[in-house]
């Protein structure tokens, strides 16, 4: 048996190989840039500890010892930050660096990105502030911060966007691919957020590259912020695709706003299940009139159609 | 460059410290009592074990040894749920209560948690029962049980609204939303939920904390169970936000009961995408009078409509 | 204390061994068969790094080291994954085979499934293509294979199908259902599906397990293809019960096509929220006549009423 199974694995061997050959397209050999998606994922995690200090880790932290613990895991983050972000730089197909080159330009994109967190943990404590806010089902900040995913995905988002405006390859969108996995929340790290951004349980959001969002948004489960049409694929790089969402703007569960032209006003309320392709005015409450429901039972076979009660739906809802 | 990165981390540190002076609101410094994700998680995945014993972990399991198997993880779990429910009794901003008084109360309350564990089983052996009756791709309980993310999220769901109802604060949450990670299934751990209880797919799925479920329900994937507004935030926690599902009724993917008035009658079916805000008879179907599909192909650019064929509809769907 | 923690141990012993005598259909016990969850999770992780080598795992690779790097990945996928297929064919009820058998068995059906490992990875070279092509906001290769829960659910997908095949319970849903928790697409693995498949975003997509999928088909985040009932329950177990997609056809967010005789025809468009339940003739676009928008503001009190413009719809859309 064991014989067979060296026979086996060689046969198979030389069929791996052919294949190499044949798709060579999905391996990359010879390179030294290969990023390192479990790094990263530990980056994400020593840098939520640097965020919110005290609510992860495993140790207790004094007011005397927050610099220390807090220094430590910042030197930690700069040394693999740095070295995962030169390998980034080299991935580049137009501009190529030297490794040289790669390594000191990626300690200064380290030192810049590193600088930006103040802001971060500013924009964050905001953002956990809208939730408690906004959510009747919120006990505390603490829970918040420990549990919620959508202030998990915005974090991410929030530090990816940092690395994507500094124009860093591939390491943004593997961090916010990564937070998706999470939290099934996407958003592409290329969007422009605003701070008190609000994400209620959040399962099934899409929110594209293109998309600005203001300040005090709040979004539900399986909003998509897209694009109209993909038909032009890589030809529509660059472009405009996804809507503008001004300040205050509250959209519901399932509501789709799609376009690079359309621009959701401030104050706009849009409701669930909304499938909006156009520009709404501001201080505007947007609804669907809901497909009728039919109800039908053994005793009535006969259809009764009841009208949506539009008034009393908005009595409600909004 | 070493020189270079001392000072960098130097001045990451003074900007660093200023925000945690400036965001105090999102720091936990000088308490005792942080939460430890990641024994919580331990945690359910050992409970996993003595639920289901010889589907999870390594070992297999005699008829002689499961009494040690399972005598040893409890040990195990006592110790450390324990610990993390002290930490978490300590939370509340209401009644802060001495390390020792928590200590105390927190063993108590894992005695009680645990010995809810046998009625945890027999509702999960329901729910088993239901998955496999329910779905024609289930081939063995054994693949539901090892596989199936509706059981999953069924099960730790179960255990944190044990914990839920002893009033522990935020464990219960932090379970159900490493739950809703894994599988994209959000139930509040507040809601309340019968025996035979069957999730399929499941993705995308919202409970809110007031739900209430009764025996040998039947969801879809993208369900809401929700409120019909947040816009009281804050001031309406307590209320009954949330809807009341009653036995035997069954709701495709895609649907939305909201409000915590509206109540689902005995025997009810509601179809995929319906919107629901108000209560419906017991043995009611309810089905979505589906928006109109338009054809077009490059030889006929005229419209066709084609009205939905509502009879046919309910001979297969319902 | 210590003395009532061992009086609780023994008391809650006592509650499980009951409970275990109750609930016997979720135990298993005496059995030498059970699966181990991570194992297959880690034989996943070194396929993927053999499927794409250079992109995962922690080595830089040369043209010359490849073949080693492969071959010990190989070996040890091999060594691991028949052992877990021996085990997974004693599971089966209904022809219970000796361990011997199914360890020679085992060892063939490994075998068989590493030699499809090429037509695996040509698949997927062609889905990558895909992916690429199709989407404004993929900036490399790179960025896909290492970022996109597409790509890796597909993979799953198509290595778990290859098992499904071969009539090896149990794990190839346990496989997919990895993919489901990590990306929030569930795709069943005895679905078929041809080459050039483009998922993008994802989340909530579900493809049931009668599905056949053609070349070259888009799906974008929230699409069912699925069963028009499952009133049958197990008794609809091998029926045709979900759709077939043909070549070229694209499927907008949040779609559902459902039955097993429902078959869309090579290069149909079905828009956003379609849902479909008949077949669509081949090079035909369909669309939602999308619900009504309602808008209201304080000044207007007066409801809006604006058609959904159609025309201009399928102007950007399709």
């Amino acid at each position: 048996m064991k014989k067979e199974a060296d026979t086996h694995i060689k046969e198979l061997m030389h069929l791996l190989l052919q294949s190499y050959r044949d798709q060579a397209g999905i391996i990359k050999i010879d390179s030294e840039n290969q990023l390192n998606r479990s790094v990263l994922i530990d980056i994400i995690d020593k840098l939520r500890c640097i965020i919110f200090p005290g609510y992860f880790g495993k140790k207790n932290i004094s007011a005397g010892s927050v610099e220390y613990y807090a220094g430590d895991l910042l030197e930690g983050i700069m040394f693999n930050l740095s070295k995962q972000i030169a390998k980034a730089l080299q991935h580049r197909q137009d501009c190529a660096e030297s490794a040289q080159e790669a390594d000191a330009k990626a300690e200064e994109l380290t030192y810049h990105f590193l600088s930006r967190l103040p802001q971060v943990r500013e924009y964050l404590a905001m953002d956990v502030s809208a939730s408690f806010d906004g959510d009747p089902a919120a006990y505390s900040k603490d829970e918040i911060i420990s549990s919620y995913p959508g202030i998990f995905a915005i974090m991410v988002y929030r530090l990816a966007h940092v690395l994507y405006e500094l124009e860093i390859p591939l390491i943004p969108r593997i961090m916010t691919e990564y937070a998706h996995n999470v939290t099934g929340i996407d958003i592409h790290p290329g969007a422009r957020i605003g701070h008190h951004f609000f994400i209620d349980h959040g399962t099934g959001i899409v929110i594209g590259e293109t998309t600005i969002i203001g300040n005090h948004v709040k979004l539900y489960q399986g909003v998509t912020l897209g694009g109209l049409s993909t038909r032009g694929g890589q030809s529509m790089k660059g472009a405009k695709r996804h809507p503008t969402i001004e300040d205050n703007v509250t959209i519901y569960s399932g509501a789709s706003i799609l376009g690079g032209n359309t621009i959701i006003g401030t104050g706009v309320v849009i409701g669930s299940n909304a499938f909006v392709t156009k520009s709404v005015p501001e201080k505007t409450k947007v609804s669907v009139k809901n497909p009728e429901l039919q109800y039908k039972t053994d005793e009535q076979p006969v259809w009764k159609y009841q009208e949506f009660q539009q008034e009393e739906f908005w009595d409600y809802v909004i």
